[in-house]
């Protein structure tokens, strides 16, 4: 028998008729010979909605708190949904991240999985039940409430995949899978077929909102083969797998940008051995992912560091570095939230000579100034301007012939 | 160290302006040198919006399903006072039934306490931290969530007050006090200083909304003095506590009325030993709580036998009693949801005559039609027609004096 891990986000359990419409997919899966298990997000706007009752009250609101707030959301949907499917006959129960036993460090806010139990849910499997699992949430050993950050539902689905051995974690969502670029803004962009764990890693952590980071780590390390796709269409979508010799190595993938961070500079470092570290040991330590690093050469014994960090741990991370700029005698402090960061991905980037000229030549051919320059062995990331972001990502989606497929035969 | 356990209800959270304002009480409490352990319902409002999502989907939703859902209320109300009494420089944690261990029985939307543990909550208090707990719900042994019932959070007060051996228990609410009778039907109602748990047991379970009957069990029991008052005052409220010889019997305390229950006759039912038994054996097994019970006695071998139910209940209970009524050959089965009970409550009725004929006298006078009695040692209830209810308590909380404070005077 198949084992399917269906992952539905916020706008697929938006409302009660689309509760229903998950339920009648649910079903209809069950009916195929399967056995399924749910994982769901809060109902859209609903996690909006509890982050700002936590912001009324102050700033800087308690994380255990915060985290035990903004967990609700999901017990929420994932109680409507086996009500639902109860409704219509289907033996199903809702578990909150504490009675799977879906265990997480104590970071909250933005915890991470350590461990899952899965003798509950295959007792209920074998009973013949359907266990609708709230995602997004966690449980540290101490008892407390966590959460898996922003897309965390995704990252629940796959690891719930991987602890059951399932044969696939189907990810639904809003749109019908992954496409070379942000369809948004860019009507040419195209939904691809398949595409490796690297890939959508680079993809992933580079602002394709499609599905959280850590949900493709953990994919790729458990060899959980993801099926992107909507929940309001019967297409298939992308399939996110390892790679295998049947795939053609495509030079360019996708191109994407995002808006979400901020960079922040500081000048004239001295450059001494264990500066970089005093920099960023307390920034690391409260838990802020530092995305892009830049250092350039030091001619006088001084130099420029730069990086970006979410917008959302921006103030906080500033703070953090004024104060240790102060400590090292640093000459100042600079940020910018006003940035864009537009990206090139394909796997087929390592054996290929000429990519990065192709960007640059790109974007200076619009007038695009570069403020960054970031890469990875299948990845070029630009800093722009945060107004020449959209522009960018449509610029090198048609330099690199996404448009037209011409380069990427097999997809 | 006097240690205070303080239960504020729905409308003390109802915004964040209310949140903050049940913060600075918590905080002055502290200040004046007490231990406190607070304990919420969720925010008004909040718990019918959730029933009306359950409701959206079916008529009849599981009932494991339906307490996971509304739970969540609490959830959110704890954790946004805690963040608001952190953000004042309060240590405060929030916690849930099951990280308290508040267990119960697995009897869901209706639930009773059966154990609370105190281990955790007391490493807090010592830790001086301010313990948030959430009311209404609970966790069985197999770690279903499990809720207490309308006003359960007031059974979470006095049961956490039992279990931690508080030296009181703070029900804050919307009106001042337990009053003589409902203000909002007569005007003339004044508030009581102090009562007795039987005389609360009578009125509460009579209806006066001000407190849960399990709570007040719970108090009696355990011996847990209880002060209702309000969170909008600083006013002293009534005290809930055990009979003492200072107190005088007064002969009426209160007049309550309420329409919430729905009246069903089994007619001409054969009298035979075990019908009774046979009727009410499966009411019962459904969690369905019987009020009243009349049966006259039986001329020609048949009886009439009526009861009423909460009207929440009266669909599932007819269905029931219609199923039995066909199996022991009664003739028919008829049911009313227009009636109002309207009823006097008093510790010294037990040793006073005349007191249920002035009652009967009072209701005649306005023409007031008695459809069913029941009494007990301390209080005398009539049913009506619902449209008299109102009028029904106006007579008899002046026919008593109450208005007037005369066969009152300790109080």
């Amino acid at each position: 028998m198949v084992l399917i891990v269906q992952k539905y986000g916020g706008t697929s359990v938006g409302d009660m008729g689309r509760i229903r419409n998950v339920a009648r997919r649910v079903a209809r899966t069950r009916q195929e010979g399967n056995d399924v298990v749910v994982v769901l997000s809060a109902m859209s706007g609903e996690t909006d909605r509890l982050i700002q009752l936590a912001y009324q009250v102050c700033e800087n609101p308690d994380l255990r708190e915060y985290d035990a707030l903004i967990a609700t959301g999901e017990q929420v949907s994932v109680a409507l949904l086996a009500i639902t499917l109860q409704s219509m006959g289907i033996s199903a129960k809702s578990f909150l991240a504490p009675q799977v036993r879906i265990i997480t460090d104590s970071a909250f806010s933005k915890a991470r999985i350590q461990d899952v139990e899965v003798r509950r849910l295959q007792k209920e499997l074998r009973a013949g039940t359907v266990p609708v699992v709230a995602g997004f949430q966690g449980v540290d050993k101490e008892g407390n409430t966590t959460t898996l950050g922003r897309g965390g539902s995704d990252t629940t689905g796959v690891a719930l995949a991987a602890a059951l051995k399932a044969d696939v974690c189907e990810i639904y969502t809003d749109v019908e899978g992954v496409y070379t670029t942000d369809p948004n803004i860019c009507p040419e962009a195209r939904k691809l077929s398949r595409i490796t764990y690297d890939e959508m890693l680079e993809l992933a952590s580079l602002g394709a909102k499609v599905l959280q980071i850590r949900s493709v780590e953990f994919a790729k390390k458990y060899n959980v083969p993801i099926h992107v796709r909507s929940s309001f269409s019967d297409k298939s979508g992308t399939f996110v797998t390892k790679e295998d010799d049947k795939m053609e190595r495509v030079l360019v993938s996708g191109v994407t940008y995002n808006k979400s961070e901020a960079r922040i500079t500081v000048v004239r470092v001295p450059d001494r051995p264990g500066t970089a570290s005093r920099i960023f040991t307390p920034i690391s330590d409260a838990h802020i992912v530092v995305d892009m690093i830049i250092q350039n050469t030091s001619a006088d014994g001084y130099t420029d560091l730069t990086f970006t960090v979410p917008k959302a741990d921006f103030k906080k991370a500033l703070k953090l570095v004024k104060k240790t700029a102060d400590e090292i005698k640093a000459q100042e402090v600079l940020a910018d939230e006003n940035i864009a960061k537009v990206s090139i991905v394909g796997a087929g980037m390592v054996s290929h000579a000429g990519v990065a000229s192709k960007m640059f030549t790109a974007l200076a051919k619009e007038g695009i100034n570069i403020l960054m320059i970031s890469t990875s062995e299948i990845k070029i990331s630009c800093v722009v301007d945060a107004k020449y972001g959209e522009l960018a990502a449509r610029v090198l989606h048609q330099a690199f012939g996404l448009d037209r497929g011409e380069l990427r035969k097999e997809l």
